[in-house]
C-alpha cells in the first residue's frame, strides 16, 4: 500500500458499505473433514457468494497471528503496526471506560505480597470478580498532583487503571516482576519525558499498598501494558465516509470508536440488524457489524458451536440485505481454528457483494472457494480501499 | 513485511522445521506438456502434498530473476535487498574459502594484455583450470602494507582474490574494461574511505602484472565485484532457532554459514538425510537441506535429468519424514526452466506439511496445484514467518 494514496482518492458520495465481521471466522480442517464454515447450512451466505466475489485476506503479515485490536484496525484500513493500540487502552475500551485523549491506561493485577514485601501470588488467588470490584472502588478516584486516577474492575484479579492528567508518557517500567518471590519492580521512567508519569504511578502504588493492607490475599497491585491514548484520524477524515458500529461487546465498540465511528445502541443480534438498517437510513455510509460467537466457539474448541455461530449470522443476513446496503462485505478479523483454540495466522475468507465484481464463480462461501476467488489474496489493510472502490467512492489515480 | 515484527514475536521452543530446497525446482511447460515436477514419479512428495498445504513463492519481487545467494537468503528470512551479498563474497564462499569478517573479496579474470598494455582477450583464451590454479598459486600470499592477499582458483580463467587487512572498503573501481582493445581500468577509490583499499589493490595489480609477464596468454588480471564481508545477524538471534545446514556444495554451505547456521558434515545424499536426522536429535530446531541436481539439469536444458533429480529427492523424503521433523517444507530457491537453461523469475512451488494447515486440497505437488494451494502466493522472505508460525514459534501480535 502506498501511504496516503487511498486517502487522496477517497470522495464523498457513492454507495453505502456494510462490513460484517464474523470474529475468528477462518478455520482449518484435516484431510477429508469440513471446517465449520463448510459444514454450516448457510443459504443466505451462499446466495451472496454467487452474487458477489470471494477472496481471502492476511490479517497482518504472513505467519503473524493478530490480537483483536490490530486485526480490526487493519479491516478498518488502519495499518496495524503504524496504529498500534497498547494493552492498557484495549483494556479500558474492553470495559467500556470513556477514555479521553491524553489518558494513560495500564492493566492491573491484584496480587499477594508476603511479610517481606515480595510477591507470593501474582494473581491473588484469582479473587472473585466481586472482590475485585470492591477493591477497585477502594482505590478509584485518587488525585495525585494534577492527575486523577480511575481504577475499574475487569474479571477476577484483573483491573484497569487510567491516569488522567497533562503530560503523562507511557514510557515507564512495568512493575509486575513476572515471577513470585521478588518484590514488585519500580515504575522507573524509560525516557526523560516520563519522569512525571513515573512519579505519579509510584505514588499511586504507594497509596494503593496502604489502602490494600489487610485485604490479603489481594494486598498488592501490579501494573503493566501502559499505553497512552492518542486519537486516530477518523474514518471520515481519511476515507470520506460517515461510519457507525453495531457491536455488542465493549472491546469492539471501543476499537470502532478509536476510528471515529458512531457507536450504535444495540444489545441483541436483532438489535444489531435494526441498528445497521437505521444507520443507513440516517445517512451513514459505512456500517461495521461485529459478530462475536464464531470466535468464542473457536477458542472453546467447540466445532458445533462455531457451526451454529455461522448459522446464527446467516440468519441475520436477510435483514441486512433488505436494509439496502450497496456493498456488503462478510469476512473475519482472523482465523480461530477449533483445533487450536487460539487465534491463528491463517488467511481469512472474504466475500464482497455489490458494485461491479467478477461474480458467479462460486455458489458457496468457505475457506477453499475463498482461496480461489476472484478477489485473490490481499492484506486486511487493503480491504477498505477495495470496499470504497466497489461502492464507487474512489477517484481515478492520475490521468 | 514489517521490519523487525517477526523477530519481536519469535519465541524459543515449539516445533522443529526442515526446509528442503530443490535448487531451480520450478519449470514451465508448453500447452499439453508436463514440467519435470509433473512428469516425475513422486509418491512421497504426493503423500506430503495431501497431508499438507501448497502454495508458491516469488523469490525476490515479481519479474526479478535471482542469483543463488539472494534467493537462499530470502528463503532464510533475510530480505535479499537489505542483506545483499556481493559477488566477491559469493565467489569466496563458492570455493569454500574461510572468509572472515572484515575481508574484502573480488572476482578475478586472468586476461591477455598486448604489447601496448591493452586487453586483447578478457578470458585469456579460457585457460585450463590447472593453469589457473598454478597462476593463482604464483600470486597467492602477497603482503601489501598491513594486508594479506589470497588468490584462489575457480574454474578456467576465473579466480577469487581476498584482501585481509583493517579498514578495506569495497567502494573501488572495477578494472575490467568490459571490451577488448583498451587497457585495464584503474582501481580508483569511489569514496574517501576507500583510498587505502584502492592503493592496495593497485599495488596488487602492479605486482601481479610483473609476476605474470611471460605467462601469456594469461599475462594480466582483471578485478570486479568487490565485496566486503559483514557478518549477518544470526538465525538464532533473529528467529530464536538453532539452525543447521545439510548441503553438499560449498556455495550453499557458505550462504548458510552467513546466517550463522551450523554446517553439517556430509558428502552424499544419504549423508544429508543422516545429518539432518542427527541434527534434530542434537537439538537443532531448523535444518536446511539443499538438493542441487534439479538446477544443474535445468541449466543444461535436460528435461529427463531434471525429472530424475526430482525423483532422487523423492527417494530421500522417507528418511526425512522418519526423522520426525514437526514441519517439513519442500520448495525451490527459484525456477530454472529447462527450456530457458537459466534461472528465471517464475513463482516457485511450495509445500508445507505439519502444524495446523488447510490440507487435503491436493494429492500431487506441481506448479499448477501449488498456484491454487491454500498457502496462496507469498514472497520468499515471508516463508520463514510461515514456517515459524506452523511450528508454533511465533507469539501473537497485540491484544
Amino acid at each position: 500500500m502506498y501511504k496516503g494514496l487511498v486517502e487522496s482518492l477517497a470522495e464523498k458520495g457513492g454507495g453505502s458499505i456494510l462490513l460484517a465481521v464474523l470474529d475468528g471466522l477462518g478455520d482449518v480442517a484435516e484431510p477429508g473433514c469440513k471446517t465449520p464454515l463448510e459444514a454450516a447450512s448457510t443459504p443466505n451466505l451462499d446466495r451472496l457468494a454467487g452474487e458477489g466475489a470471494l477472496g481471502q485476506h492476511i490479517p497482518i503479515s504472513v505467519g503473524v497471528t493478530p490480537g483483536s485490536g490490530p486485526a480490526h484496525l487493519a479491516l478498518f484500513g488502519y495499518d496495524p503496526v503504524e496504529f498500534f493500540v497498547g494493552r492498557g487502552i484495549l483494556s479500558a475500551l474492553g470495559i467500556g471506560f470513556p477514555i479521553e485523549p491524553g489518558d494513560m491506561a495500564a492493566r492491573a493485577n491484584f496480587c499477594t505480597l508476603d511479610a517481606s514485601g515480595a510477591v507470593s501470588d501474582r494473581r491473588a488467588g484469582r479473587i472473585p470478580t466481586e472482590t475485585c470490584a470492591a477493591l477497585s472502588a477502594l482505590l478509584d478516584g485518587m488525585e495525585i498532583e494534577d492527575t486523577k486516577v480511575f481504577v475499574k474492575p475487569e474479571k477476577e484479579h484483573r483491573a484497569c487503571v487510567v491516569f488522567r492528567g497533562p503530560g503523562l508518557s507511557d514510557r515507564i517500567g512495568e512493575t509486575d516482576p513476572g515471577v513470585v518471590g521478588r518484590p514488585p519492580l519500580q515504575a522507573v521512567p524509560l525516557e526523560p519525558e516520563a519522569e512525571k508519569a513515573a512519579r505519579i504511578v509510584t505514588e499511586f502504588l504507594r497509596r494503593s499498598r496502604e489502602a490494600l493492607a489487610g485485604h490479603s490475599p489481594a494486598n498488592g497491585i501490579l501494573l503493566r501494558g501502559y499505553a497512552g491514548y492518542r486519537p486516530y484520524p477518523s474514518m471520515e477524515s481519511r476515507f470520506a465516509v460517515r461510519a457507525a458500529a453495531a457491536a455488542l461487546y465493549p472491546m469492539y465498540r471501543g476499537v470502532a470508536s478509536l476510528t471515529g465511528m458512531q457507536v450504535l445502541p444495540c444489545t441483541t443480534r436483532d438489535g444489531q440488524v435494526a441498528a445497521a438498517a437505521s444507520a443507513l437510513r440516517d445517512g451513514f455510509d459505512f456500517v461495521f457489524l461485529h459478530h462475536k460467537p464464531t470466535d468464542s466457539a473457536g477458542e472453546d474448541g467447540d466445532f458445533e458451536a462455531k457451526r451454529a455461530a455461522v448459522e446464527s449470522f446467516d440468519a441475520m443476513l436477510p435483514g441486512l440485505v433488505e436494509a439496502g446496503f450497496d456493498v456488503i462485505c462478510v469476512t473475519g478479523d482472523h482465523s480461530t481454528p477449533c483445533s487450536m483454540k487460539l487465534h491463528s495466522w491463517h488467511p481469512v475468507p472474504l466475500l464482497v457483494r455489490g458494485g461491479p465484481q467478477r461474480c458467479g464463480w462460486s455458489s458457496t462461501f468457505c475457506e477453499r472457494e475463498a482461496a480461489r476467488g476472484a478477489l485473490g489474496t490481499l492484506r486486511a489493510v487493503e480491504l477498505m480501499p477495495l470496499l470504497l472502490a466497489s461502492a464507487g467512492r474512489l477517484a481515478k489515480y492520475g490521468a
